[in-house]
């Protein structure tokens, strides 16, 4: 591997060979080619471009770069969902067990928050006892047995990535399609779904802004997957504002129970049944959508996929008891309601700003290192749409102590108008 | 110091101002800033540009990063030259004793040669005994007493641009004009020359092919120098063929001593002449061109440039005898003549090639650890418009021992053509 060649190769914006991508990648996860070289190569990527057979490669090489799982031999359909990242996004708690109580194994790889999007990992965290460490053994016999994991990414999967993310992340070279798609991708293939349905988040909470770029990435996530010979679809959807009520760990795992229940916010039960249906026909599982959506309907309110749940919960060292009562969670000491400093139509919410109230009350990271709070959050009480008076609460912040400042930047992220506005579509754009 | 928004500026095409450029500098040269950061932006600036204001102030922070010699003390003019490098310029060793001996300073830092092009420390280390790493009072001492210091950069001066160029070399970024504006500058103002000339070599034995390019490059290195606050102006001169007749280190040592005795060829007697005249009043020891060209020509036709070069010699540690006599240096044990393999006229040569022969036979280094042979080399027999014979000496090849491939390679080197063409010029272009 003559890597000086391989950086002139972009500098130049010359394409690169896939088996040439292959043997950076793999020269730089075993440490042959240093990390000045490869930081070189992906300022060269960012600004010259990689086409989607690069894209495809890379994503390929990231992927072999470590263990690949394989369930096939458990002889049932599987599938995974993988969301783009958000504020109030706990749809993967209801999704999990609920696509494994209609029969398709779930093995689904999670990650921390970092900013002002959760991560589902810190989510189950504020589920006392709750383990996302399963070594390979345990993952397989749990499969098995109820269908579903909710793990952490160990250092097995995907290496290569990990080391280069970290090399992005310290040389502005983030946000980039090619690389975010290669990431996502690389990652989620390792966990060994045959199936993978993708919630591209687009608006002003999400890393998308943008409805073209977030179609874009969706597009670009799928052919990438089907590339590889995994089957794929996405969604695009809003991220205007919090998805559901709550943000802030322990309080969506409530809420994440309340769907699970039957009840909760329509807004998450809505999104949780689509992706369903989505995982159960892609994975095979079903055959047309009608029917996918009926079963996991029908697994929601028939209790199957809260069953689940609870199963999943114990399995992974959890207390079952603790999510069957709202007080078995951490709860904050402190609660304060924000009122509306005028009336009128809620017009805009600044759904970025009200995730980094969460990080400053204490329950997100700005670094990897932080701790998180799990009993802090907010409970948004206005969205979009709705109509408000002049005093009432717009959110309910639960807090570990008074934070006069985190008030202040709540009642700022909310617009208020005369005129109503209506509700923002969930849905903003399908690929299939 | 925010290395990530520094690179994000260069990412997004955007011009950093001086101050954030030398702290950059400043950090990488202090290990606070990591390689794989400063490389990514080198491959952002290569891509994206770098202003002339950038470029002066890159070379302000690397100029800074060592030491700076002061010589105003001594209190004479000082002057200096660099050449950005080709096939058998041995001027150097002529020009300095020869200005020096017109009581002009001549503090001269010089590198190795590399590839193709010879390194002017390499040729005065084929005078036995020779020394050239002098400490700075050795330097202060001699450049009072005689003049003239010949010597390698030591650690002290630029550091921040060795530690660069190292990085420059792994990550295919060294061909970009600002990153070689301000590399040559930097180390050339470290030297303390109130005034410098750039002889900017052009033609298919130089790093610039390009008369344009080679153009351009000699008014940036003229006007960064002067936004540094010293004076400045260049030649572009020709390098289609081997300046003079010897190519080689002992060789080439040899035809300095002919000139310097007033002898030897034409062309390297000429810009010799011309850039010391260039120096005489740049450096304010003569007002007017011609009075300079006289005096400079004086000196070398008097002996007094010659007496300071033995002078040099000695005080450096070198044998003078060994320069008097052809036979007081290294002499290579085999010599074989390539002969013409047609009659006609030199049409063309190719000088890069025969500056690798002299690589292959032992003259030059591939890799900067690579030991030198300072006996082997060749001797131009035929210029570009002689009229050869077939079976005539084309060139005279030194040799630690036979190498036919040698041989093929330096016939192959000339384009013999019937109509006889004229010889190229030697200046092509003034920038003052």
């Amino acid at each position: 591997m003559d890597a000086r060649a391989f950086l002139r190769t972009k500098r130049d914006r010359r394409t690169h060979e896939p088996q040439e991508i292959a043997a950076f990648v793999a020269g730089h996860v075993r440490g042959e080619i240093p990390d000045y070289q490869a930081s070189a190569w992906l300022m060269a990527a960012f600004l010259n471009g990689l086409d989607e057979r690069e894209t495809d490669a890379l994503t390929r090489a990231l992927l072999h770069s470590g263990d690949v799982f394989d369930w096939s031999d458990l002889g049932r359909p599987s599938a995974d969902k993988h969301s783009t990242g958000g504020v109030g996004d706990k749809v993967s708690l209801i999704l999990a067990p609920l696509v494994a109580a209609c029969g398709v194994l779930v093995p689904m790889v999670s990650g921390r928050g970092l900013g002002h999007t959760g991560g589902t990992l810190d989510k189950l965290e504020a589920i006392p006892g709750f383990r996302t460490q399963l070594d390979i053994g345990a993952m397989r016999v749990q499969l098995d047995r109820i269908g579903v994991i909710m793990v952490g990414q160990g250092k097995s999967l995907a290496p290569a990535d990990g080391k280069l993310y970290a090399l992005r992340d310290v040389t502005s070279t983030v946000e980039f399609e090619p690389f975010i798609v290669s990431s996502i991708v690389s990652k989620k293939l390792a966990e060994g779904a045959e199936a993978i349905v993708y919630d591209v988040k687009c608006g002003n909470g999400a890393f998308m802004k943008d409805r073209e770029r977030a179609a874009h990435l969706a597009r670009r996530l799928v052919a990438t997957t089907r590339s590889l010979g995994k089957r794929a679809q996405a969604l695009v959807t809003d991220m205007s504002q919090p998805l559901g009520v709550a943000a802030g760990n322990a309080l969506e795992v409530q809420e994440s129970v309340q769907v699970l229940r039957g009840g909760g916010p329509a807004d998450v039960r809505e999104l949780t049944l689509e992706l369903a249906a989505m995982m159960l026909t892609l994975s095979g599982a079903e055959s047309d959508a009608a029917a996918a959506r009926a079963r996991a309907t029908r697994a929601l309110d028939s209790g199957a996929a809260w069953s689940r749940f609870l199963e999943l919960v114990a399995a992974q060292g959890g207390d079952p008891a603790s999510v069957e009562r709202a007080e078995g969670l951490p709860c904050a000491p402190v609660r304060v309601e924000v009122a509306a400093p005028a009336s009128g139509a809620v017009a805009a919410v600044d759904c970025f700003r009200l995730g980094e109230v969460v990080v400053r009350i204490g329950g997100g990271r700005r670094a990897k290192e932080d701790a998180i709070d799990p009993r802090v959050g907010l409970l948004i009480r206005k969205r979009i749409g709705d109509r408000v008076e002049r005093g009432e609460p717009l959110v309910e912040l639960h807090l570990a102590r008074r934070d006069p400042e985190a008030e202040k930047e709540v009642a700022a992220s909310y617009t208020i108008d005369a005129p109503a506005r209506s509700a923002p579509a969930l849905v903003l754009e399908r690929v299939s």
